[in-house]
């Protein structure tokens, strides 16, 4: 396995972190947006409740079983491009050697010097196949766990930033006056979310908070507008 | 720039099918649902339209400013972390070069085997920040023509997705008649959409197609039972 010892990487946030992220940004919007839709098409919150409920359904079985399957996929392919990396070293180790040293000369290392390393790799298969892996395929091993704790991860944080929206309409009856409580609290708490995102991925609390809530206010007014134009 | 000039990439997709891939997908399987859902629930077509309408607009509008934002801050990380690796280079130039022989090292090179290297890239501070940039930082310089691109890519392969389940319903009074026009044809693209989407991605077409299917019929069916179930 790829081990860089000294990884820099300040500024990305962990892959929880990533999903919680994908899994709230959507659900916090777009539950947000059609509910808003709708309350400019219908009087009573009933209906916007339970066009609500099933998009909060199909979106987190969406996202969750599609990031369930993107990660599995991505296992997949680290797995058969490792064999092949395995392989071509067998077979044909004088092509990958000159890979290598392809990869080292294009960083200015003259031919003479990448042939020390070149030399070096053909004594440890193993590093070297690692060494294709990350270097000239710029593939990292997955984690075998992540596929099902990623689909989870993104599915419970959209239902989570889905209710948020949705809560007003459950306890107003009238859609007109739960959409102005809809929007007020889903405006702090895509603030919030946009706040605490921009910390963790290193990309400015506040500038993060004014994108976050952009984005979800122009969803909404399209969602809105689109909806009052058909009906 | 890091050009590495040999590279394998057989089975990973161009920029530009990910990002139809990652809007379709989306498209095809929540505007679906939402429109199977509330088919369980209200009689006319007319408000599955206005809320199918509503969640397209909301979703390829949160896909794409979400693609579009996405893409610029890659771009700005990879900005920040050249500008340290540059300054870390001048200022610390004996830390850095200690970093590209602890990367070789731990492929199992030799300490004076990597002094070959490290005094070629001491040599030329260009590749030598290129070199950090991908191989201890793991990052490739983005296109910066990609966030514009991709965000429209996204919004469009949403709203093309979306409105084949939700074209029977424009043309049917009845919601239940129209939901299940809209199955058929939703479930044959789907197929057709996983089956060419498994060709580009290399995860094999026939699997693909019945994963895609798989995920967008059992968001629909949920999406269906919790509308039933709350109204």
């Amino acid at each position: 396995m790829p081990q860089t010892p000294h990884v820099e990487r300040h500024f990305t946030a962990g892959d929880r972190v990533r999903d919680i992220v994908i899994g709230m940004s959507d659900g916090l919007t777009v539950p947000f947006a059609l509910a808003a839709g709708l309350s400019g098409a219908v009087a009573t919150s009933r209906l916007v409740v339970t066009a609500g409920f099933a998009e909060v359904a199909a979106g987190s079985i969406a996202m969750g079983l599609g990031g369930y399957l993107a990660a599995r996929g991505d296992a997949e392919h680290y797995a058969s491009e490792l064999a092949r990396e395995e392989q071509e070293i067998r077979d044909v180790p004088e092509v990958e050697a000159a890979e290598v040293a392809e990869v080292l000369t294009s960083y200015g290392v003259t031919t003479s010097e990448a042939g020390t390393i070149v030399a070096a790799m053909r004594q440890r298969p193993v590093q070297w196949r690692d060494f294709m892996m990350r270097f000239e395929l710029g593939l990292e091993k997955p984690d075998p766990k992540r596929a099902l704790q990623s689909a989870l991860t993104i599915a419970i944080s959209y239902i989570v930033g889905g209710l948020i929206p949705l809560s007003p309409y459950l306890a107003v009856a009238s859609a007109q006056a739960a959409l102005k409580a809809s929007v007020i609290v889903t405006l702090i708490a895509l603030m919030v979310f946009g706040y605490v995102k921009g910390h963790f991925t290193g990309s400015g609390p506040l500038r993060s908070a004014v994108q976050t809530t952009v984005i979800g206010s122009l969803a909404a007014a399209a969602a809105f507008g689109i909806a009052r134009a058909i009906s």
